[in-house]
């Protein structure tokens, strides 16, 4: 497999600075904001049922993040995540701890049909989604990613979708095409929501290369494992890592991302 | 135009400690909190109907924020509003994106009838209050400081109270008295809320300084302006840029606004 | 008054990891799970009426803090509460400003019904809670801690808890056991919501020490004690001290904490 330098992705990123809407949980809005616009992206934050239809439809890109789901809030995604579809928007969906309460399947269930650009989740929220065994502690991911490889896969086949899945190490897929990507940092599981704040960059990243997103969504991810590996090279532990890893995503150039990117393609498993 | 030494105004806040009720987004809530407490205010956030205005009538200031508006933020936020106008408890409206929804606009005007003393926007937020086109694209501000300025003036004769415009160059205006600031650092709008954080500032400055509005809220925002630019120096990025930032804050001195806020009189345009 | 070495209990943490579910006000909730996962505890976040027993069910803790209460939070924090009690999992109460709103009074009332393990407050709060007159003055402590040493022991006995109230110097009571603990540092108060995130780690450290709850809690606030007064002589002001503060927590080893906690046995006031 073939794709468009990373790095291209990024300075599309940068020059056309996508407006992403972020329906996102609590814990993470600030820092969600903050990733977006050290990277290059322009974040808004908003949910209310009388808005939200109005402001998807405007923005160039939407992310759902059900961390700290209610039902208004999650009547609201329903309302962004069917416009997204219907105007032919991004979005990517975040289904934290989508196996813990069957409330969250419910919901997650309902968002699938809206058809997301992009499924950004760990191992464990993988399986739950592609309807197999989750081992999943609340937000912890505990199913290895080998094991959700093959889960990871199906579920982009089904969605016809792209599927990201987090971890130690990564896997991207759309179904047909499998990337594994390496970087990043032991501490980075040891700072919040810094995955919920990746969903919401792959949404900028795609409505900015509307053209690759595969390769975009590749870059994403690909910005956090060098700016994690960075940031770890500095830090004297989680506080100090999250400065310097804002720092290092706006300081990265779209030259480290084409050369320091740790990609390797995958057959199927 | 004179007025009173801004580095009064820092003394006098940090003197009474002004108890600030802020009613902000949730993206702003917790670095609006430290920004407060660095500078020398006590933040207090509280929003349930069944006890908002219960609190607004103890507080020394209150400051509406409608980032993440909803019906039920909206309800409360008119509750305390008139609550602050009934009690003569000065209070400040931060109109985030106001021109991008209807939602947003009628939330707004109905805020305005409780005589908000500050209202702290950007121009394309300051043109749509004023009826006046807005470009507002989501949170961001497209419309120039120097288009804006006429709205700005207009809108601070028909509410009778201050505008406060912040981007590249403030402008600050009671409707007779113009003034221009100029300080900051680029990086600043790289970092998600500060001007969201700068609106509870102005109301716990106002707060601590009833007899000088105006110069209390140039006061407010002359120590983002000069905290600003001395993080800036030294800066990596927006996230060493937001520790620096808490620093300068906790470190200016009353001598230091007095003697290095860049102010100049304007008149009417 | 002898009980286990303090770093027994951090030990204890870090090897459960205890999965703590936090229900807690917006301002804390990005510092709240990032002090947990400095330390070595698992925080998840979640409120919906929906899924909020199931989720408490299969926590291994439960911390509840009334900060940004509302009406809908207030009925999901009573089935969690419940929940816990029902289930004999260790349960953290934090009642921010109580004496501030009828609101919050009523509110806790009822949720001190669900026999909470720890209470976890200022002295204002604490008088509040127990009755006495408070001087609570929003969410500031304006009694000292003198003056509600007896008004924790109180506290402690009638709801056979155990009382954590924090301040300059901590007081920790289970109504036979008096402990005084000192450390920290005075920028602590600077940083919002540390307090918040002190209840939520309390919560872990009783939960991976269910034998000993009161040697637990003291453990818990010694961390703080610190990993604060190592951060303040390093930091320039609040931002700094934050950033150090959640490396020092991550540094932290047991050996630290059995050594170098300033623990003092108190006898009844």
């Amino acid at each position: 497999m073939t794709y468009h330098p990373l790095g291209d992705m990024l300075a599309a990123l940068r020059e056309s600075t996508p407006l992403v809407h972020c329906m996102t949980n609590y814990v993470a809005m600030n820092s969600t904001a903050n990733l977006l616009l050290a990277t290059g992206a322009s974040p808004a934050m908003l949910h209310a049922a009388e808005e939200v239809a109005e402001f998807t439809a405007m923005a160039n890109a939407l992310s759902i993040n059900i961390g700290t789901l209610s039902a208004p809030w999650a009547e609201s995604m329903q309302l962004a995540a069917r416009t997204a579809d219907t105007t032919d928007t991004p979005w990517v969906l975040d289904p934290v701890a989508v196996g813990a309460t069957e409330f969250r399947q419910r919901v997650c269930q309902a968002l699938l049909s809206h058809r997301p650009s992009v499924i950004r989740a760990n191992a464990s929220e993988v399986m739950a989604l592609a309807g197999l065994a989750s081992q999943g502690r609340g937000v912890d991911a505990t199913a290895s990613v080998d094991d959700a490889t093959h889960a990871a896969m199906t579920l982009a086949q089904r969605q016809r979708c792209i599927v990201a899945m987090t971890g130690e190490t990564d896997v991207i897929t759309d179904g047909s095409h499998h990337v594994r990507l390496t970087g990043g940092h032991p501490l980075m599981p040891r700072v919040t929501t810094l995955g919920c704040g990746l969903s919401a960059l792959v949404a900028g990243f795609v409505a900015a290369n509307r053209e690759h997103p595969l390769a975009a969504t590749l870059a994403a991810l690909a910005c956090f494992g060098i700016a994690g590996h960075r940031a770890g090279q500095q830090a004297k532990g989680p506080g100090s890592f999250q400065v310097a890893f804002l720092d290092a995503l706006y300081q990265l150039t779209p030259e480290d991302l084409s050369s320091q990117s740790q990609v390797e393609t995958l057959h199927a498993v």
